[in-house]
């Protein structure tokens, strides 16, 4: 989940700045914006514990039953080789004895026949007919003892035969069924737990968001609008009408206006005293924000018409 | 919200290939697969709903309200600067009216001075005292006309200075403060916006992941074991005992149960007929799973260890 290092990434890059001003005088809308990014910072929290329960409640378990399967599944099949090939050696052993028997029953027959030949013809000997005869009995005793052992490995063959495939081999197939299964509970298991894992944070996302709506509730923005004008207000009344000064009638309040007028008019050509030019500095501060905005030429010409005394 | 294209990338990605075997027989654990991941396409459909109304009904109204403050605020700022600008001419004026006045009135003084002097001397001409009277009078005069634009301009400056601290400056900073009110407003509105975004496809979202455990809990592991066995089941019995075939007793079936015994041991040395080979071939199709396991010597030397005769 790529999303959580970008809300972090959010919460930290918006994160405003320690100022030294007074926390009592801070606007709403700069506490609602905190607040947000606090609520931000528990969106990512939530969003890091999905990442990490799916990496430890799914993504572990995956890697871990797939390993399991492997090595199982692995193992079944070796089994189920060795059993057919043990099988095939036993047929293999079989028909070697059988063979065996088929020869030594034919070389037994031979022998009879010889035998049969040998007492048949008068022109041989006693010694060499009873040669004849031991020979049929070797044979005639080779090939009972080939048949027995033929008789002996097709019990042996038959047996295994029964065993490999009444019981060994149907072991084998229900146990790679039993990995089957298993494989597909775990995937349904997983499917789960990864649905599971989005759910549970899904109240507290809720909480969240309800969260980040609370806190733009809380913005006023006639009180922060306010905090401004009480911190920019000069305190200044506006300054009361211009005196007219008749030369010709000098008076005793004559110097008196004078100075007020001197003031009034020290916008212009500051002759101030120094707590004047205090008051002046500290009023250059509300009226500073019209510096930035130099008046255009026309606007100056427009308002300066009624200049017509030279 | 990057998670979006990473969502629908994985859908994209994990798309099992349309396979031509019949659909009805499809495993369950496949089908609960690709239902997963209509619901993971669906939850990629609501991230996009929430970046496209974000997008829509958050960014595009954030920049709209702050081109329009931008241009509100360069407006007033002009405006008060104008205003001051204006109001300082015409102190100016005033400024120049007075002083003019005041050089008027030194003059018309002096003037009268010299007349009473050249009147008060016996030994200047009448001629002399005329000319110094006429211009007494011109000055007086003068400074009278003086007086007069002083007081004009002291009218009119006192009147703008009225209007300009009572009304037009106060105007401009009623027009400020309503200004940085709608740009409150707007944030609180804006956050909620955002809040309110991913709040309404919350139910969806919450409703594609019910759909993701239905797809899960759909999955039957039993079901799709025996799709398995149907579709990989020989449909063979397991071979019966080999029979015993003596050379000696010779009977009316020894020709078929030797065939028999051919196709029980056909596994080894194959000398079927065509029918008998299909179904071998079908029966390897099972089979063959074992044989991508070799079985390792030590396993085939203790199997084959019945391998005693020669």
């Amino acid at each position: 989940m790529q999303s959580d290092t970008n809300y972090r990434r959010l919460v930290k890059n918006y994160q405003p700045k320690k100022s030294k001003e007074d926390e009592e005088n801070e606007f709403s809308s700069l506490i609602a914006f905190k607040n947000v990014l606090k609520e931000v910072a528990d969106l990512a929290g939530q969003r890091e514990v999905v990442a990490e329960n799916l990496q430890n409640q799914v993504l572990q378990g995956i890697l871990l039953l797939a390993k399991n399967l492997r090595e199982e599944r692995k193992k079944a099949l070796n089994q189920g080789a060795s059993l057919t090939q043990s099988l095939h050696t036993q047929i293999g052993t079989l028909d070697r004895a059988k063979r065996s028997y088929e020869k030594a029953f034919r070389e037994a027959e031979k022998a009879i026949e010889s035998y049969h030949k040998a007492d048949a013809d008068f022109h041989l000997s006693r010694a060499d007919v009873e040669k004849q005869r031991v020979n049929m009995n070797i044979r005639n005793s080779q090939s009972e003892d080939a048949k027995s052992e033929y008789a002996n490995q097709l019990q042996i063959t038959n047996k295994q035969q029964q065993q490999h495939y009444q019981i060994a081999l149907p072991e084998v197939f229900n146990r790679l069924q039993e990995l089957d299964e298993k494989r597909t509970r775990g995937m349904k298991e997983f499917i789960k737990r990864s649905a599971d894992v989005e759910y549970e944070v899904s109240p507290i996302i809720a909480h969240c968001l309800e969260g980040i709506v609370k806190a733009a509730d809380s913005i006023n923005e006639k009180d922060d609008s306010m905090i401004v004008i009480e911190k920019y207000q000069s305190g200044f009344q506006p300054p009361g009408d211009i005196p007219f000064e008749d030369l010709s009638k000098p008076d005793p309040d004559a110097a008196n206006n004078s100075q007020t007028h001197n003031s009034s008019t020290g916008l212009n050509h500051m002759t101030g005293k120094g707590t004047t030019k205090d008051k002046l500095k500290k009023r250059v501060g509300i009226f500073g924000i019209f510096t930035g905005n130099k008046v255009s030429e026309t606007a100056t010409g427009s308002t300066g018409s009624s200049n017509s005394t030279a």
